[in-house]
């Protein structure tokens, strides 16, 4: 595995549950991969369970971590190609990567989008100038349009909770919010749920519907009630608009905040999830989340592994 | 061990003084205790020693370490239960608990007080949640009443420093400072010294006196050379007022800044303490803390090793 | 080796070369020497090569490694002797350099000068104060007027690209910039080549002559195409004015900016070199910096191997 950015980097999807099940019975048994091999996690934004369950793959595989936090620890990043560099940015991307590469065997990476320019986050300015000047493996820790190792873990988390003898049906359900927030978690979300070809459904106002890239074959509703009809699971996320490009929603946010007696009522065996940090009681209520079926903590917990099969995988490729 | 917060924790101070011998003669031996095991060290404020002898005592013991500074690298945090949290703290501490709880074995955290909210402080609003929902052992990193790790080391300090054949007489002596400081490693170091069973004194300002919880048998005075006559140890340390809570001294300071011509005639042999930082001139002349009695360094050395006990009794309950 | 603060304190030049190249060939045969020992990493100023490179030295070695970020992550350093701490730095040098004296093995620290007075810069007031009361080994991670790990990597770097059977001519050329940037480097650079012993030349515009001491052997130049005539390596660096100390070049920048037209020109094998991070288009063009002679990527490799080296001088001294 040469780079893990979406979706299409997987080769199967069902080789990898396997195999993900293998490595959370025995999770330390391949330490003599990542022996002398060093994982830097460079993060221009911030990140909990993304820097701590990287890292504890990493360990598990018997890596060496370096974490470096660009801007507070180093020097900001120039992005533009053939910058004249006379601003506030002292070192270039292209520099950086390359850099880092020399003292890295593989490279994780997180940068948002900025959710101003919708050309640059689309064609994921950072990342991309990342993936190119970098000489060795490099994996998404959340770029500007996906979030891969948190979809990945949110597979995994459904795979082991699945009903018995049925094609699931997920839902992603838009969310209310305070802020602004990327699309990156949908949009992916969206990829993975299609990759793994269950019944996937997306729910969100009108003017809140994702990249179309990423939703193909989604069945996409504007009513939140009737989207979530005898549901499985259903995935609580805020986005901004991607057509009104970083929109916050002004409309009406109480149809969108979901309680237990929806659920009860419209689908009772439906599991909660949201990939966090979450805001309680404005993008989802105490009761979903702190109720028996919610998975957001087991999904949490998958970050691990989701992390530690894409590094495993490289250790290996790097190997042969 | 479950959880070390406090003194309490300690089931015997004598077997574990005999126990941090052992460790500080072969610190190295039970590094199979922390093979594949992951220390979170938590920080939502600033620390050296804390932060770098707790990362020393856990590579010691084989432990894997991973880092987070709250706030600085990850989001901050919602304290409040029922939060609709539409502010600016993106992530509850529940969540933070359980999630890392996920990714370590054994979690340290670092959580200083408000000092303007004497109830919230008192309760240990951060702490008592952190552990409420964190599902492995917490270790105080220091709180918002208690340092225990400080005062641990500085047990042991007195430990090897004390005369032989008599009960030492410690004197824990207030002293100035220009910002409003917690009350932790006072009430900490009172109730370590209290456990211990030693002739344990304190001297303050009327206004002064620490949280009678934490000080029950100690002999209080408010003139610092009769509580300073024959002492042994003299642990030097401001806090703010925990009576008119939060309040800075604007009393005279000048009786309260100690000079080596008390110790010559008072107690010529009263060995020197402080926690660090110490602002010096400030709180403690510099040749005080220079001087052949300061034990401030064997103090800070000893930090490793009160860690190091805690972490090694944590994995071996844990193992058992 | 007790210190590693400037190229003083290497023993033989050639010796080390050979034993560089011993370690790039196998760099992970020495971990038996650095198990069980700790580096710290302490940084007052920002750093992406040196904080990572450093690192990964001290892994390949088998050492445990602690980063502590003076000001963000722990308390500001006062500085001044004697001081009546009463500002806002809470914690004296001398005490954070005894204290993490008790913690690591090793310790690097980077503080960069003020470039407000010289003086102090000039006496290098934090490192010799940190050398003073550190009472393990030292190295510079770059201090007020030296940064000897990237001179020694520089060193290292021409060794490997020199032509056979002629003392290369190296030239350190100043470079324009927006900000007023230390000596350090140009500094440093100079008493390598020096110490190696090469045909050296720096060229500046007047005024920006760097401090006498470390250039004695040194040809000056005024005039950049007449220095680097038939040149093999060009180190392109910018600096501000020692003289007037800390002043920013406010003279015509034309003539100080390199393009490629000049190198195939007047020196057509020359090797380009730069310490980074690099204002592209500001110090250096990318058609240079990004050109088939360019060696910036090889230099920041090789600071693994300074650093390793260094790390592996000491752990060895230690020892014995």
């Amino acid at each position: 595995m040469k780079q893990f950015l979406s979706v299409q980097d997987v080769p199967s999807i069902s080789t990898m549950l396997k195999e993900v099940d293998e490595i959370k019975k025995t999770p330390f048994v391949h330490q003599a991969l990542g022996k002398n091999k060093t994982l830097g996690l460079v993060f221009l934004n911030p990140s909990l369970r993304t820097r701590m369950s990287t890292q504890k793959a990493a360990s598990n595989l018997g890596m060496n971590v370096m974490v470096l936090n660009v801007g507070q620890e180093s020097w900001q990043w120039e992005m533009a190609d053939d910058a004249v560099m006379n601003g506030d940015r002292p070192e270039h991307i292209k520099d950086a990567a390359r850099v880092m590469s020399q003292y890295c065997d593989i490279i994780g990476i997180r940068c948002f989008p900025s959710l101003k320019n919708k050309l640059e986050d689309d064609q994921e300015q950072v990342l991309s100038q990342f993936v190119q000047y970098c000489e060795v493996p490099v994996i998404s820790l959340e770029s500007a349009t996906r979030h891969p190792l948190q979809s990945m873990a949110d597979l995994i988390t459904i795979n082991e909770f699945s009903p018995v003898n049925k094609k699931p049906k997920v839902v992603l359900a838009w969310a209310p919010h305070i802020k602004a927030l990327p699309q990156a978690v949908g949009n992916s979300f969206s990829e993975w749920m299609t990759a793994a070809q269950l019944d996937f459904h997306i729910a969100q106002p009108k003017g809140f519907e994702l990249n179309e890239q990423f939703t193909p074959n989604a069945i996409l509703h504007h009513d939140l009630n009737s989207a979530i009809k005898d549901a499985d699971f259903i995935y609580i996320k805020n986005w901004s608009s991607y057509h009104e490009y970083g929109k916050l929603y002004d409309g009406d946010k109480t149809p969108w905040l979901l309680d237990s007696d929806q659920i009860s009522s419209l689908c009772p065996n439906a599991k909660i999830m949201h990939c966090m940090p979450v805001r309680r009681n404005i993008e989802v209520k105490d009761e979903l989340l702190d109720g028996a079926q919610s998975l957001i903590y087991k999904q949490a917990q998958n970050r691990i592994y989701s992390a530690q099969w894409v590094l495993q995988q490289m250790l290996q490729s790097h190997l042969s």
